[in-house]
């Protein structure tokens, strides 16, 4: 099937960036934004996307929060780049309108708060889904990967993973690729979605070692940096496989891949510098959010661990990073000795 | 057994820094420097390492090159940390006066030339051992992980990891560990070893990336440095499962977390970064001679090339990056039009 219309729901970095590719495989892009999106797709109508600070590509529609039903018009895919909390409202009043079939592609990273209980967004989403239409099965592509938004835009040489159940569904994503945005795909949603939602909080344990190692004016301390970065990829791919997915996910871009970018750059590790530095997890947090800096790794953080916490509490012992950085960020334990404690019972069994 | 003395060969940055951990521990040891390094073992008589630029443990004595003997003379383990040029000489001398038994551990990496034949470093050593000893059994401990020795010598939180055949001789091991220190152990050598050796190899992709966009004024690239790193992993990974070992070390301390350091930081990715720029391989290889800096990362891919055509030359084809860093480094190719070419036929299929 030639693909000719794809709407993109959520205007912002992302939202916008993934217009670049799908325009230049000569499809038409309606691009929706939501209701705080307002004012900025009308500044996207007349100059640069604010965020991206670059026109979008011609053929690209634009679509206000009020029309929501003509941006779905006609659309063979549909990819959504809303926050994690705008995902269900959006996803709900998109399915009054969406195409029957139409496969759903999610950049949106992290769990939700569905009315009291924690999910994963694929299960927030089926679980909507099939309120809606109890006879059918959800066409759904979790995309993750270390794609940095500005960087597409500008077409540096990129690749992503898309996940899905179904072989030929990720046949047919394929179609998005060009020569700057490389598709991978994998068959198995759960290790591309937590992949992709985890690294944001281990992000911010690697950026607090560059924050306690700044205010004592030490260069050198990438020994303990890797220590992390190896324990942070070993816990993502416990917690994958504790839930059921593959593994093999952290080992390629979901993981190893989008944690090396997450790290290197990016507000969850600037965020963790921040609190490496001395700063209130909460006001540093806050500091952040005045800037518009969402930082998403601590929202993961604390949905994430409650997710884990109502399946199985004991499972957390296995997750000695992420308990540290659960007990530095939420329980105000200071970073450094809680680090220290952290190496001092390294390598730990599984 | 109580471990009350231990042998290192080597007095160079890892030989020497592995002592502060040893000497922590209660040991004695013993650090013999090699032909070449005599006038160094002599400055640290009086004063501080010349390289690591800090005093030695009061507990460790010195030998220099004629003391060969006197050095292993009831050495309970030893440690080899010479260069791999090195290695077998050095190896071959202390088979004479070896004690039965002694397991030996060494810290040296990538591949010899051995009498025209490329070896893994293990492998030579066997061979050799075997000819000594035609009864008995190596007990061989391959050494690898994300140690910069400067900052284990700062105690800096290092953690390291140990492969070997047998259990029994990675639980003795673990005796080396200190608070700083941190051991994980492997079973299975070639992991490790392929794992240590080729990381340097990858990290020099890695600062190539930042010499091509370094000349182009450019600061945001990690998303094909992401691709990069991912794709560096999975070919070692797809090298260590093609010879046998256990592809489950790339993903821990000796592929994951080494070629993180190496590529945060160290003489590999600053070679790379020196050929991005626009330097001849050779000259810039020459360059970085000069002032003492040895690129292992280029001896071991033209050697590790070598290695894998001598096994079976058709398995290059399964490593596209590999690949395109020999044609850069040793063919004279163009690096940003190997890269690019390399991320238009992204992902590859193994």
């Amino acid at each position: 099937m030639k693909i000719d219309k794809v709407a993109v729901l959520g205007a912002g970095y992302m939202g916008s960036a993934i217009t670049f590719p799908l325009s230049d495989n000569g499809i038409t892009v309606n691009l929706w934004g939501t209701w705080l999106d307002d004012e900025l797709i009308d500044r996207c109508k007349n100059g640069p996307h604010p965020k991206l600070k670059k026109l979008l590509p011609e053929p690209v529609k634009l679509f206000n929060s009020s029309k929501l039903e003509e941006a779905l018009d006609g659309a063979q895919y549909l990819f959504i780049a809303v926050s994690s909390e705008g995902f269900l409202p959006v996803f709900d009043k998109a399915l009054d309108h969406l195409e029957q079939e139409c496969p759903v592609l999610t950049l949106t990273k992290g769990f939700i708060d569905d009315r009291g209980k924690v999910k994963r967004i694929s299960k927030a989403a089926m679980d909507l889904f099939r309120n809606h239409s109890p006879d059918r099965e959800l066409k759904w592509v979790s995309v993750g990967g270390p794609v940095k938004a500005v960087e597409l835009s500008n077409l540096i040489p990129s690749a992503t993973i898309y996940g899905a159940k179904h072989s030929n569904l990720l046949d047919s994503v394929k179609s998005f690729e060009t020569d700057y945005y490389r598709i991978a795909t994998f068959n198995d949603v759960a290790g591309v979605e937590l992949s992709s939602a985890f690294k944001n909080v281990y992000a911010i344990g690697l950026g607090m070692c560059d924050g306690i190692y700044k205010t004592k004016n030490r260069k050198e301390y990438h020994n303990l940096c890797a220590i992390l970065f190896s324990q942070s990829l070993k816990e993502i791919s416990l917690i994958v496989e504790w839930s059921g997915g593959d593994e093999m996910a952290v080992w390629h871009l979901a993981g190893v891949g989008d944690l090396y970018v997450t790290a290197r750059s990016g507000r969850n590790s600037k965020y963790g510098e921040l609190v490496g530095e001395g700063t209130v997890p909460l006001e540093a947090y806050n500091m952040m959010l005045e800037d518009d800096l969402i930082v998403e790794g601590y929202d993961t953080l604390k949905l994430g661990m409650q997710w884990i916490q109502e399946k199985d509490e004991r499972f957390i012992e296995k997750l000695p990073l992420l308990k540290a950085l659960f007990n530095i960020i939420f329980h105000g334990y200071d970073s450094e000795s809680e680090l220290e404690q952290f190496v001092r019972g390294y390598p730990y069994s599984e």
